[in-house]
């Protein structure tokens, strides 16, 4: 029998693997290893008897939870400034797109966002990030989409790079350039979707600083075909694809979304049946996103149920942003889930695990807690994983286990 | 001119004072002075020039804002126990009553609280009311409620003053013994009601460990007779009396209060005009919920509208407890109560502060930064305290200056 050796090995905690179709993976009374920031071995302790091995660390995790670190799968909070006014305004009965009509939503932030300096911007988000991170989040996805002129968008995505190395955690970045009409554009939505595919495009791509490329698709952003202009090229410049589907009215999102082999439609309170049945088969992921349900004060739920029939996998995330989901929390965003959208607990840790890793193209390399995945771990001192979805505001892991690049 | 002599200044934060009728008493460029756990001066830092003064510590305090204390003045949050399988029942449909008839609810709280020991309670309720306190809560009130026998009642209440102890923040206790009938009680309301009124609440205020008394009136609890039964020995007793009022149906449960001169009278889903008349005419606080509400996902909205027009006073809180409002943070209560009840900014805000602290008799002392009242402080790096109410997940005092007791 050969002698394995390992950095550490947590013995006694429950482990939530996510390693079971549609379940947390429950594994009691279990061992798990670690060996250069890979997972090696997960089993139960009985089962670890039958190995030979040794560890530079053994933890007694007797009475603690191990569950995958979290991964947040969809964000907007590099930007500068804050959008009080406009909350107030809502409050009044201001619909979300009465103040995108006004001048007011995300060209507000725009104005902020391109005023910064890259450290200023920097030092606006990381208190966003940093809470995130707090929680567990071990990878986190930011877009732009505040600057909307390439030098602003470029700051913004390099914002979203640094935040990463100064918090330790992965940080995947998308381009959302298509996500609203800058005022210099004004009424001329094809020339914007133009100077977003020939200029922005191959200029965030030669600077590495994109993973993959968002479009906001809606009625009051960017059209069906104007989509699919931005999602052709961006294809072609080898970036992969997310799109906003769906939100406020049916868009036929969903469809696009499959059609292109995109990563995750996201939204999809209005999201069809069609699209709903070509995600299945093309393994969309959806993005499910509580928080903007909630500020915006929605009543049209996102079609779980249909999704949970027809095997649509479902990301839960916080939508982080300044006006319709000013929420730097994604325990909270799983709590809407559950509570506002009846996902059961499972559904929801597995929406910000295994799931959320799908979204991003990354689900064969974490979000499980599985021998070969990266050994990112959130340590939580609980009776079960069910509380982090059932209580709001006391818990936080006790320690977080973040594998660099 | 005397030279005033004082422990410590703040020079040029923004004041958020509550000391403007309705508003949040902004003063700009403000200068803020304590001596001996008071507040001694507030102005702006003009007006200060003309006074001859000196200090022991004076603070630079430009870009921050100064808010008094929290205070959080409706809270269940000593109890052993979770209950997420309650959570999971309620996502698949379950409502709260049926939850409680089926003995689950408050009686499944009751039994862990009951086994658990003084110890064991104490370490169990301490990070929920950290988590308050490090949102910057100074004054926490926490009611008993889960013992439901005079020993666990007696025990519940000594943790609580355990708490404050232990956080140095203040405990306001009231004793809620007539929460939910425990099950050596079946069938026996008035007979449960006999022993609340004839044992516990004499021996609860032999001991000094309550402030006031509460009842819960309702259907599902005690009726209107068995709550006046309790509030006329109570306040024979002297303590001060709170009640918890038509949050299921109308039950006259602000018209009990009023009559009652209670400090306030909390959830009020149901009030009536007539309780609602009677309230504002009584000075009785109306104790706004928005947790409860979320969690049970209630449509039948509390009459905001009604309150403003008739002056009723409305503090927010955030009934911590495990069932229906498992939410150890006031800053999303107060997020909840403009998002889901329409409240504006300015009254959330004095819904935390004055409006909670007449809610616990406490309004001449401390809920305002007005020369003479407490100095317990709240220190924000802000633009606006609207961001409090705007923003969740991000904010924390960067100081709290709390004057022990």
């Amino acid at each position: 029998m050969t002698n394995v050796s390992w950095d550490r090995v947590w013995l006694g905690a429950d482990l939530a693997t996510m390693d079971e179709a549609g379940g947390i993976g429950h594994v009691p009374d279990a061992a798990l290893a670690m060996r250069d920031g890979r997972i090696a071995w997960v089993g139960t302790r009985e089962q670890l008897q039958a190995t030979s091995w040794s560890a530079a660390v053994v933890t007694d995790a007797r009475g603690l939870w191990i569950t995958p670190g979290l991964i947040e799968c969809h964000t907007h909070l590099v930007y500068a400034g804050d959008r009080s006014n406009e909350f107030a305004a809502r409050l009044r009965g201001a619909t979300y797109e009465d103040i995108s009509r006004a001048g007011g939503g995300i060209v507000s932030t725009m104005r902020a966002t391109r005023a910064a300096s890259e450290d200023e911007l920097l030092a606006q988000s990381l208190p966003r990030a940093q809470a995130l991170a707090s929680e567990g989040v071990t990878t986190l996805e930011v877009k732009s989409g505040y600057g909307l002129d390439l030098t602003s968008e470029l700051k913004m995505l390099r914002v979203a790079q640094r935040l990463g190395e100064q918090l330790g955690i992965d940080v995947v970045k998308t381009f959302l350039g298509a996500h609203a009409l800058p005022p210099e554009f004004a009424n001329r939505h094809d020339d914007y979707v133009r100077h977003v595919c020939d200029d922005m495009l191959p200029a965030v791509t030669a600077e590495r600083l994109a993973d993959a490329a968002d479009v906001f698709c809606e009625r009051i952003a960017f059209t069906r075909e104007q989509t699919e202009r931005v999602f052709e090229r961006a294809s072609s410049l080898g970036l992969k694809l997310r799109l906003h589907a769906d939100q406020l009215s049916d868009g036929s999102g969903g469809e696009i979304a499959a059609r292109f082999g995109a990563q995750s439609a996201d939204h999809l309170e209005y999201a069809s049946d069609t699209s709903l049945q070509l995600m299945a088969h093309s393994g969309v992921v959806a993005g499910l996103l509580p928080g903007a349900f909630y500020y915006l004060r929605e009543t049209r739920l996102p079609p779980i149920e249909k999704m949970r029939a027809l095997g649509v996998q479902m990301a839960v995330s916080t939508d982080c942003n300044p006006g319709t989901s000013p929420i730097a929390s994604l325990l909270l965003a799983m709590n809407m889930a559950c509570v506002l959208f009846r996902m059961t607990a499972a559904e929801v840790l597995r929406g910000v695990t295994i799931n959320a890793a799908r979204a991003l193209g990354l689900g064969e390399d974490r979000g499980m807690l599985r021998a070969g995945m990266r050994a990112d771990l959130a340590i939580w001192k609980l009776r079960h994983p069910e509380q982090l979805c059932a209580e709001v505001g006391t818990h936080r892991p006790i320690e977080v286990v973040k594998t660099k690049r």
